[in-house]
């Protein structure tokens, strides 16, 4: 049963292929509209993991489209909704498995499918979409990636994950300039990355 | 990390169970208020996984409680996610595990706890509740349940599961009458119990 994980190299969508790989073929797939390369560091990070690769590229539209959502919301919540949601499908259509899976949390607000999103991905695409951190909090996904992974924080570039969000967020600053923005975006908190797998 | 999984020996808390299996130390742990003898079923189950298993006897007055709430709204969903929540408290409290489970899935509306609930278990009781089916629909659930485990299906009382809901049933049933019971509860669903893994 093959099973791909979209793919950042964060804690998050690492630790989500972890609790996956007893039960799935895992292959984690990294979306990226092709704007900035901090794929690398995910393709890099899945090396470490040692699970296979794969680098999908998003259409150019879903960056207008995100971006004027945020315009329109003036908070970028629904944007990033939005850009996940289109990932979600372009990673569907492609028909490569019957399942998909991302690292969303249980107190994650975004990205964050509705119920009818998650009913229309499935029904639309003939796909399951799992998301394995799903019933847990934040304390336990703590714990299980202190277990499992080795992972830095920091906030340099150099950390960076392969964040399509991030590429959204420079794509509204290089056309609409520092002002807008800084009136959507909050300040950017802590990177993290992971390094590779706590042997431990 | 040990973690008690609520456990009625059916296929959804059976799986939750086995997803957790690669990361923690599973015990199982099925809950009676000592009116019927279904928790038999469920340590037989528990036993034929491998599984350590626990009985917690739970207090008569949450069969009070259960009660009461279900007359006071008309159907059976909020008594049933009282007597579910009652049952979380009760293991919660005997800070045997700092991590607690059970098999509820993505689309179940009962047994269900509110996010406030959640949180308000987690911080009195300082424990971690993870819900290992949260991500997981119904076509997920099946597709691993065909892979990993063998089941009986049918509607007979021997299939019976260890079900705190039914003892509450029956005793609304006993004390209130045929006529009252038939008015809150829909007709029972078909019965599924787990016999064992499936090794094929």
């Amino acid at each position: 049963m093959k099973v791909q994980v979209l793919y950042s190299g964060g804690k998050d969508s690492s630790l989500a292929a972890i609790l996956l790989e007893p039960f799935f073929d895992v292959e984690l797939v990294t979306c990226t509209f092709g704007l900035e390369r901090s794929w690398e560091n995910a393709r890099e990070a899945a090396r470490e993991l040692g699970f296979p690769f794969k680098l999908v590229r998003l259409g150019p539209e879903i960056v207008d489209e995100s971006i004027d959502v945020m315009l329109k919301f003036g908070y970028p919540r629904p944007g990033i909704n939005l850009v996940h949601r289109r990932a979600l499908e372009t990673v569907a259509v492609s028909r490569e498995a019957k399942y998909l899976a991302d690292g969303t949390r249980r107190d994650d607000r975004a990205p964050m499918l509705t119920a009818p999103e998650v009913r229309s991905l499935e029904d639309a695409h003939d796909v399951r979409y799992i998301r394995p951190l799903a019933g847990y909090g934040r304390r336990a996904v703590d714990d299980l990636v202190a277990r499992h992974l080795v992972i830095v924080e920091g906030d340099t570039a150099a950390l960076a994950k392969a964040d399509y969000e991030a590429e959204v967020r420079s794509a509204l600053r290089a056309r609409l300039g520092d002002d807008v923005y800084r009136r959507i975006f909050p300040p950017e908190h802590t990177q993290s990355r992971v390094l590779r797998r706590n042997r431990t």
